[in-house]
Order: C-alpha cells, then sequence, then structure tokens
C-alpha cells in the first residue's frame, strides 16, 4: 500500500480531537505533507492548518484525501460520503482507517471507477504476503516492544526516526499500524494480516536496506505478555529481526489494557525478547527504555528514569517530555563498529 | 463452523493418495462418519469404504460432502464441479478445504442458493471472532507443541483423545486446522484467522466445559522457534491455556521446514512454551514427548525414545508406532488430585 503525500485531511464533523486522532497524529508528525483540512459544519476537532474546499486543496497540488477521524463504531457516515465523491471526482485518491471498506459504499466505488482513483482501505490490506523466511536482510533494524499495548511505540519509533535523521543517520519509521501508515505513505496494519502471513508481512514492510548503515524504525505492536494480541507481537518480532529494541512502559498501569492480566515486569519483557528474538538476530539487544510519564509529577518522573536507567544498566526517558537523546547515544555507541 | 456428518468423501480424479490426504485422513479417524467415497474416473487414491453415488449417500442419511482431495495449487478444478452441483441438488452440505471459495463458482453458488445447501470454506472461516481474554475457563486442556511445522501434533491429539475415551475419560478433540475441522465437525483454520482474533478464536475453539474432569485436546500449529508461523504459535498456545503440553519431534529432521533454521532442542521448547504459556495458565507443564521415528528402524527408535524419556524425566513414544498410553498414564498420574 503506497499513499502518495501531499494529504488534505478529513476531519468530518467529529465532536472532539479524540475522535481526530488519527488526523491530528498525521499533522504532528508529517506537516509538510498536510496541505489543509476539511472540515464539515459542526467539527469540533482543529489540526490548526488552513481549511481548504476541495478545489483549493486541489489547486495547491493535494494527491490524496485522508479521513483522519473516526465516528463512534468505526463505519462511515452516510453525510461524509458526499465528500468523499467530490475529492475523488476532482481526482484526488483516498486513504481511509474505518472498518468500513470504501469500496463497498456504492457512489464511492462508482467515482473511483469514474475517475480512476485509488481507495485505500488500511484496515483491509489487499497487499498478498508471502510466509515469512527468517533470513537476513541487509540493513539495522529496531524495533519498539512494551509491557502493554498503548504505552508509546509508534511515538518512540518515530521520535527515534527524527532525532537519528537531525543526528544525519540514514532512518525510516516502518509503520505497523494505520495511523502510522497514514504517516509513513506505506506500510500495513498488521492485526489485519491473516495469522500465516504475519512475519512475512514484516518481511515486506521492512526489506533489505540498500545501504548496510540504514536503520528502520520499526512500529511495535501488542505485548508478548498480552493474552489477546500475543501472536501479532512474537511474528512482529521474527520479521523485524531487529539489532535493536527499545521497552516502552507506562509506570503507573497495574493490569493490561482490556484484560485482568497484571503487567510483566521491563526485565521479563527485555529477557523474552531476546530469547525469542535471537531465533532471527542472535545479535539483538535492548538499547533503552521509553517511559510514558505523563501521569507523574516533573520530580516524580526524573526520579523513576534515574532509578529504572540504574536498575537496568539501560538510557530510560520519555520520548514525549524529555526526548530520546540518552537512548540515541547509546544506540550510537553500541553500534558504532 | 459446524459441519454435520454422516459424511461422503469426494476424491476426485486425483493421481495419487497424497493428494487425497484430507479424505484419508478423516476416513482413518472417523470411520463411522464416512459412509462412502466418490471417485471420477481415473482415481488413483483410494479410502476403502464403499464407492456410493451421490443417490446411494443421499438415501443413506450422508448430510455433507467433503471435498477430501486437492489438486495441484488448491483451486477447484471445473470437471469437479459438477459432482458438487449434484450434491447440493440432492440436499448434501458441501466442506472444501481448497483455497478457491466454493461460491465464488457461479454454478455452485447458484445451486446452494436453490437447495438451501451449506457451503463450508474451511480456510476461509465466516465466524466473526472477539478478540482472547485470557482468563480461566472451566475444565481441562493438553495442547501439542512442536520443534518445527508437520512432526503429528494433530495425530498426536487425536490419539490422545482415542486413549483418553476407551479408558473412559472425558476427551473431546479440538480442532485448528481444516483437516482437524472435517475430522472434528467443527473448529477453525486457525492460521486463516485474522491476526488480531488467533487467542480470541481459541478460546472459541476450545470454550468453557460443564464437566470440571473434560479434556479437551487441542491441535498444535507450527512451531514458537519457526520463523514464519510463530505467531500463530504463540496466539494457539495463550488461547488454549493448556494445563498439559506434549512436545512433538521428528529426530532425523535438522533444519525446520520450508526455512534454514536449524531445530531447536526438545528442552528448548519445553522451557520456552512454559514460559511463555504461564501468562494464561501459571500451572502449566509438559507431560510427554511425542516423537515421529518413521526414518528409523524399530531398534534404533526403542533406543531414542529410551535416551530421550530418561533426559527430559517424561514418557516418550511413537503414538503411530508404539500408541500413547507411557503419556496417558504419566497425564492421569499427575492431575490424580
Amino acid at each position: 500500500m503506497n499513499i502518495h503525500p501531499p494529504y488534505l485531511i478529513f476531519l468530518g464533523d467529529v465532536p472532539d480531537a479524540l475522535a481526530a486522532k488519527t488526523g491530528l497524529g498525521i499533522v504532528d508528525w508529517r506537516p509538510e505533507w498536510c496541505l489543509g483540512q476539511l472540515r464539515l459544519p459542526g467539527c469540533q476537532a482543529d489540526a490548526e492548518i488552513p481549511d481548504l474546499t476541495i478545489a483549493e486543496a486541489k489547486a495547491q497540488g493535494v494527491r490524496t484525501m485522508v479521513i483522519g477521524a473516526v465516528n463512534a463504531g468505526g463505519v462511515l457516515p452516510a453525510h461524509w460520503v458526499s465528500s468523499i465523491v467530490a475529492a475523488l471526482q476532482a481526482g484526488m485518491d483516498i486513504a481511509s482507517g474505518l472498518h468500513t471498506r470504501l469500496g463497498d459504499i456504492p457512489e464511492i466505488a462508482a467515482a473511483a471507477a469514474g475517475s480512476g482513483g485509488a481507495l485505500h482501505d488500511v484496515r483491509h490490506t489487499k497487499e498478498r504476503f508471502a510466509t515469512g523466511k527468517g533470513t537476513k536482510r541487509a540493513g539495522r533494524r529496531l524495533l519498539t516492544v512494551g509491557t502493554d499495548c498503548s504505552v508509546g511505540k509508534k511515538y518512540t519509533a518515530l521520535a527515534m526516526e527524527k532525532a537519528m535523521r537531525e543526528a544525519g543517520m540514514n532512518a525510516d519509521f516502518r509503520a505497523t499500524g494505520q495511523t502510522g501508515v497514514f504517516i509513513s505513505g506505506r506500510g500495513a496494519a498488521i492485526d489485519a494480516v491473516v495469522a500465516d502471513f504475519i512475519s512475512g508481512a514484516v518481511e515486506w514492510i521492512s526489506p533489505a536496506a540498500d545501504d548496510p548503515d540504514h536503520w528502520d524504525l520499526v512500529e511495535g505492536q501488542g505485548s508478548l505478555f498480552h493474552p489477546s494480541f500475543s501472536g501479532v507481537t512474537l511474528g512482529l518480532l521474527h520479521g523485524a529481526q531487529p539489532d535493536a529494541f527499545i521497552v516502552c512502559h507506562e509506570p503507573t498501569r497495574t493490569t493490561m489494557r482490556g484484560v485482568q492480566h497484571r503487567l510483566p515486569d521491563i526485565r521479563d519483557v527485555i529477557d523474552m525478547t531476546i530469547a525469542l528474538g535471537r531465533l532471527t538476530n542472535p545479535a539483538i539487544r535492548c538499547v533503552g527504555l521509553a517511559i510514558n510519564t505523563e501521569k507523574l509529577g516533573e520530580a516524580e518522573a526524573r526520579a523513576y528514569l534515574k532509578e529504572v536507567s540504574e536498575r537496568y544498566g539501560l538510557p530510560a526517558s520519555d520520548p514525549v517530555r524529555f526526548g530520546v537523546e540518552p537512548i540515541l547515544r547509546f544506540l550510537q555507541a553500541s553500534f558504532a563498529f
């Protein structure tokens, strides 16, 4: 799935910023790709980029309108359809992460057939993957893993990409979830792939690099210790064959998201990731801890980071609050030879 | 997916027994369900059950015709369609494990619509699964795991079901692959499920039992150490929450099926299965080794079984050659309290 920027971010008429999380995330990480937003009357979200009509967006060179908002249930509201049809008629492609397939709406299917525009349903990849092979590919890879779901794995991978590029390194974020696919313009929602092809899909997402010093920053999913999603996580680990990984953690959480199981220790996640990951990369190592300290005061956060850094002998930071510099420096030192 | 016996086993005109493996497997394990076979001119496979016409099968009470053969590529040959249409017109359901969806063939779709017969595409489950919850369910569960793919996991689970039933125990085989689904009349091809729902599908396949002493014998898939399929294996382990597991192994194999990776040690598989499996069942334990000794002479096979049994302190047998009695006795002793 290759989604072509620049984008027009469609926010519909959602009632709050949370419902526009996907669109706001794209604007955060790829402001240069987001020429404007399209909001319907009553929209309570604002990405703080220019409001553009479809004609204005087209005139400015937009290639794809991304549905960056979601209503309850993930279905496509009937009153959004005319905007999508108009964008297609103006010559744009459409990309969506909704459960509803764009092509299942007859008016959208007809408009796409008429204009030749592409319909990208990120939750329903049409890509045919091979089964994973597990053979070593050229280039370096870093994977973000976690003690749970929703602890900052995407954010950490993107923050590492940004910091590494600023440091002059050759680095690309590799998306495995829908928002990530919009941010990178490529990738696949790995949890929507047929089970037999998880690692094979990751081998496609993170292919052999031309430059042996190139880094892929692979977005992690789930947790090896999450009873709902562990299969996705292990397939992703084996497919990504990471040289390095960062453990993401939220220290105030006691049970895992959506289930009653307690959070694993950071130690358990490090050890298990190495024990399993060495199958496809015997040199796998942990290069840092990314701690989501949102619920801690600043002094408390700094004390916690110092404590876990000493306990595990690894750099620890909150990528949102304090950046990823300590992790980047350790990574550079660890792979300097 | 509930497939209703009795069955008519359709073998088409396949060139050898290997191409009829699915049908022959069903006849082996469920002879009482298989009233007859339907073979086309030139068929080189024989399940050694009565050859029946569709009219004869219907008269004897057959409810489902199972496509028990496969041609190269897994597609449905055009000259098999008329037999399928005739079976539908006689009032039978059709079950298939081919890649081609039965309903994608217009003649078959029309016949099914006309007769009201069900079309079961085992590779394309229509069942909607929830994500796994990982909470403890009533009843006991045994999972077969392996050092590799295709080392006897289905056979071992079925052999355990048979031996346990003969010993008066309340036990049911639970299918996670297509041949297993035909043998049990229920289940799902777990490798064809969307990645997010692997463990959830297994929770559906092996639901809470009414009888706390009931055993589910869950068919394993893949290996935690296979770079292509490890995600399926871990989701299956967490979903099955087994009290007991049997490690299946083929001692002459050096690399894993389809890839260049060496086979893991039995010890590694035992330790990793416990380390990961304890997330959803802290009491998980290994109760035996099922060794496929097909490529060894009898004396050599017996010596190998004795050696691994002593090395790991576990009963070891070849279920095909020597039966599963030692494993059953150890299981009974281990869960007698």
